[in-house]
């Protein structure tokens, strides 16, 4: 449940989301398993998504860094090699004084994106492949492929309408070839562009040169799958090794679904991505944040009927309602299988878990506790 | 108290031994002292006991590896140096076909390993020194010393009647010449025992490279002493730098007399090992396990009598009754003495621990606590 974590919410009398929430079922998987609490990055710190996730896959955040632009890139199912330079793109809309009026160009259909996407895959850019790519609506993706490209560049989307498109920029020396590769793209594109209606701009943004990591495959050996809708966490999910299983009808029921097919087909590890809890916090929406986790609860039981041997239910991070925003509050952990100690909450909730027998620790400390409720490690030293 | 945390029991009405056992002394001190939980190594790593104990006395395990066979042969009160390579001897029957058909040589007397040890002592590998010593019934101990030894190499061990010895196999490139040693050592070994019944064979294993560690004594400034029974336990202690003072009787009782000895003679440390409550949890044995921790509580009263400022009490590790097996689980810690938060608990067990005042931390963190609860740190800047 991505940004389960919340605070004391006045409006609802002090409790959190959590708390608020009737879950049966929750409750149930609290009291036959274990809580704990996770931190994403480190005490203090709030996580982006990707650095949310790649903790919980029991990748150190700090250690491995992976940009938007990669990962979005990745979620839409673009193989990214070793050393490319993803970046995301707005189709936009500028007035004839060359400010942008509209940054989403009014949300342009994905057909429409798509349109564009082949008009500007006639670009050429000297020494280095650029790959383009339709995402959703306005949003697009782009790939360079080449040489000692970098990511120490700056964005052109100035965020805020009204303002022209910035200049690139090096943010470290070196990486001057990649803002001539980058300003090379924008001016063919724009030339390409400056026709069309309402999308006649774009901006790029979330730079991101995509370095290999060692997938769960090799770390853990597991056969890892993921059920997500969203294409940022296909595309973490995609990155650290696990096979994306569609998800039909694209929501709870469907993950559920493809979950279980996952597991036919021999997977051993599913990631299943529940956004929605995130979204309702980042709207202050806190009514919606207790109903998304009452729905997900009440889909648990089918969830349960797949077979899985051990349960972990958590957040990416907290996404408190008070703030709309991620924060870097622990994370309530919920583990149900394997040897645990039991009987010690009879709730999921944020004081339970602070309490819980699984202690405080690192989000990426995580794998290994699955890991080992499922019996898969071995013993460390005689 | 060896492996003395545990999980929730089904045959205890989902207690654990510590939840179920009647500990009034136990009780006491931990409403007059505070409770913590310990992870061993690192999150969801279950511990071998020479990692849990040395982590308990400090050391980083991760940092500090010693294997089996140099704490057992430096529990035999053998003095290792640094760079010698000890290893674990079994005495065994083999058949006609040169495959075990007894690992253990039906048990043989303590008196019959003496005797074929010294008929082993004849030996003479080119260089290298040879040195063996009896451990009990089957079991004794090999060290060879010279330069460039390694303990990168595979046991003999097969692990299973009715296989033959295994060849030794180098792990790493730099190995072969300690392969060659020891392969030396089997044969002209296998030759002195062939026509000796029942123990015609011998297997090596847990081959370890024994590189000093820094000592309590250089570490801490303590003069520490330990009881234990056990000589794997001795062996890990005498490595950090106890002085090992035996028990009469081989019991707690016998323990506590020893405790009482060494603060007698001016040491300000005593590590004292209480081995039952790990076998009793390996054994699956959740009754035996409540008796023997109900017996630890009883001889408490005495051991308070000896004058310790602080007493701590702990486990190296989790026994888990129902896994039969070590496992990762935070270990319960209670420290008595000293400026604490008191009155928190009424009992010493698992889940009042996870609560406790002294909170969550990794086993090597424990010695601080002790030694600021004795007074003996000073402050970290002005």
């Amino acid at each position: 449940m991505d940004g389960v974590g919340d605070i004391s919410v006045p409006q609802l009398g002090g409790l959190t989301p959590l708390e608020k929430a009737k879950t049966p079922n929750l409750d149930r998987l609290a009291f036959g398993g274990a809580l704990g609490q996770h931190i994403p990055v480190a005490t203090g710190i709030t996580p982006g998504s990707g650095p949310g996730h790649l903790a919980l896959f029991g990748y150190n955040p700090v250690e491995y860094l992976v940009g938007r632009g990669a990962l979005e890139t990745v979620g839409i199912g673009f193989e990214l090699r070793h050393g490319d330079l993803a970046a995301r793109i707005n189709f936009c809309t500028v007035d004839s004084t060359g400010a942008v009026s509209d940054r989403r160009a009014g949300r342009i259909s994905t057909e429409k994106c798509t349109e564009l996407v082949d008009a500007l895959k006639s670009i050429s850019v000297r020494g280095v492949e650029v790959l383009i790519e339709p995402v959703k609506e306005h949003r697009a993706c782009v790939v360079f492929r080449g040489p000692m490209l970098s990511d120490s560049i700056s964005d052109t989307d100035p965020g805020l309408e009204g303002e022209k498109p910035l200049d690139i920029v090096a943010k470290t020396s070196g990486a001057e070839h990649t803002v001539d590769v980058v300003n090379d793209f924008i001016i063919q594109a724009s030339g390409i562009l400056k026709d069309k209606t309402p999308a006649n701009g774009l901006l790029l943004r979330g730079f991101a040169l995509y370095e290999e990591i060692p997938t769960l495959v090799s770390r853990y050996k597991l056969s890892p799958a993921a059920v997500a809708i969203y294409p940022m966490y296909k595309g973490v999910a995609s990155l650290v090794g696990m096979k994306l299983y569609p998800s039909e009808p694209a929501d709870i029921r469907g993950q559920i679904n493809a979950a279980r097919k996952a597991l036919k087909d021999g997977r051993d590890f599913v990631f299943l991505h529940h956004k929605y809890t995130d979204s309702a916090g980042e709207d202050g929406d806190y009514t919606r944040k207790v109903a998304e986790i009452e729905k997900f609860d009440s889909a648990l039981p089918d969830l349960l009927t797949c077979g899985f041997d051990v349960i972990c239910i958590t957040g990416d991070h907290s996404t408190p309602c008070p703030m709309k925003l991620h924060s870097w509050h622990p994370v309530p952990v919920l583990i149900n299988g394997g040897p645990q100690r039991t009987g010690w909450s009879a709730r999921f909730t944020e004081k339970e878990a602070a309490g819980g027998s699984l202690g405080t620790f690192k989000a990426c400390e995580l794998m290994s506790l699955l890991l080992a409720a499922a019996g898969r490690l071995g013993k460390f030293g005689a």
